[in-house]
């Protein structure tokens, strides 16, 4: 299994604190070395750094960790593989353009007997679930929304629908955004925390490094942090229940839907 | 004005030496500040590092100087502004994905009245020509061959096709390549060298250092590099005769074809 970790805000944030401690689980204080990635979005651009070695070793991920990129929407994952060899081209997140944005994704998980048919406008390079599924799903939005990008309730609801019948295939936790908006989808495992005013300090899990939020933000700042498990011991993370997805968007939950089919769980 | 730089290898090999003396030229020795990247192939999996800042001050090009990634083929970029704004999504190069593998693409020049009609297949998520005449490119693959990727040749002659057409419009130096060809247009400016046995010391003209090439190579070893200007001052570069545009594979030029239009100047 892999593990996720994202930012989403309201203003660029740096994401150092909370890389150091996931890092930390990419082959030290936890199992997931079959490489680890992380997609930073600046305006309508994205650098995405990749290394298929694990993170706790390696040389990019100690830039990332001490080089602060500001950024409003952070999308990471660390590997330990399930489906598809340890290599650079299935390691996450993935990236695909579709309507002149950047799309990003990165998956928990693993998805058993699932074949879509992919038509060929989004194809995967490797061979992952993973891969296959995101392809799957821009595919999915382009037949269903045409040249014009939806606005982000469609595009939510269309997601939505989508996980819901994706997700009967197996544990599928992931993680997706394009420049304005992240998606977040628990099947499993997934908690979140959304730090504002008044800030505190908080202190790592995995590392022995604590920040004084009150030094670095502002007082209208609002920080979005969504990860596998809590990265801190001092704070109140949220369990997301199995079976819901999210809208995150300006450093807020802004949306959140069930995502597992039943006579009383219609998807709203 | 930009600069571009190149390299194609017949095994995996580092572009720490060149890269070094291209770096100084983004800021430093030279006036291409606003921005650069480099992407590497490494298997069907591809990692691009980019930044908006001068590569002479980034500390992105400081890692990517000092750590040896090993690839087949780089494609690097430092950036003078001519059409679009300093911004991380008008940063070169550029990928996309088609038929399953990645692309990627980097231009020195400035074309100007040229407004392709996009189908929307491929569409630029920023607001240069650069990004804009390679969504052009992919969709015309796409068009051309359809599902399948042609083989190297067929897709050779395509590339050729189109820059006969898209060089009217203006400088149109270019590097394309996936993960197993690399194709190089001279309009005005590029050069390259091909290293091999017996190898040599070099000396780089923007930076007082030198590489013995025999330390680090085995005899079978074939490692090609273009660049807008020669990097090394001990060495022989050729010069791209402007109006050609060349295949390079394996660390060999492999294939050229003229690309300006004329009655005994016809691609072949």
């Amino acid at each position: 299994m892999c593990q996720l970790l994202a930012m989403n805000c309201n203003t660029p944030t740096d994401i150092c604190f909370s890389f150091t401690g996931f890092q930390a689980r990419g082959g030290r204080t936890d199992v997931h070395q079959d490489g680890w990635g992380i997609a930073f979005f600046e305006g309508r651009g994205v650098r995405v750094f990749l290394d298929a070695q694990a993170s706790a070793h390696s040389p990019i991920a100690e830039l990332v960790r001490q080089y602060p990129i500001k950024s409003k929407t952070v999308v990471a994952h660390i590997r330990k593989a399930t489906q598809g060899i340890v290599a650079l081209e299935n390691t996450h997140p993935f990236m695909r353009e579709l309507w002149g944005r950047y799309w990003i994704f990165a998956h928990n998980g693993n998805l058993v007997n699932f074949e879509p048919e992919l038509d060929g406008t989004f194809l995967p390079v490797g061979d992952t679930d993973s891969e296959k599924v995101f392809c799957y799903i821009m595919q999915e939005l382009r037949l269903r929304h045409g040249d014009q990008m939806p606005n982000n309730e469609a595009l939510f609801a269309t997601i939505a629908e989508l996980t819901l019948h994706i997700g009967q295939c197996g544990e599928f936790n992931f993680l997706f955004s394009n420049d304005q908006v992240l998606m977040v989808h628990a099947s499993t495992n997934l908690t979140y925390i959304i730090r504002k005013a008044p800030f505190a300090t908080a202190h790592l899990k995995d590392q022995d490094m604590s920040v004084d939020f009150t030094h670095v933000t502002t007082s209208t700042d609002k920080v979005a942090v969504i990860a596998t498990t809590p990265l801190t011991e001092n704070e109140s993370w949220t369990r997301l229940e199995p079976g819901t997805l999210c809208l995150f968007a300006e450093g807020d939950l802004q949306a959140s839907v069930k995502t597992i089919a039943g006579p009383a769980e219609k998807i709203k």
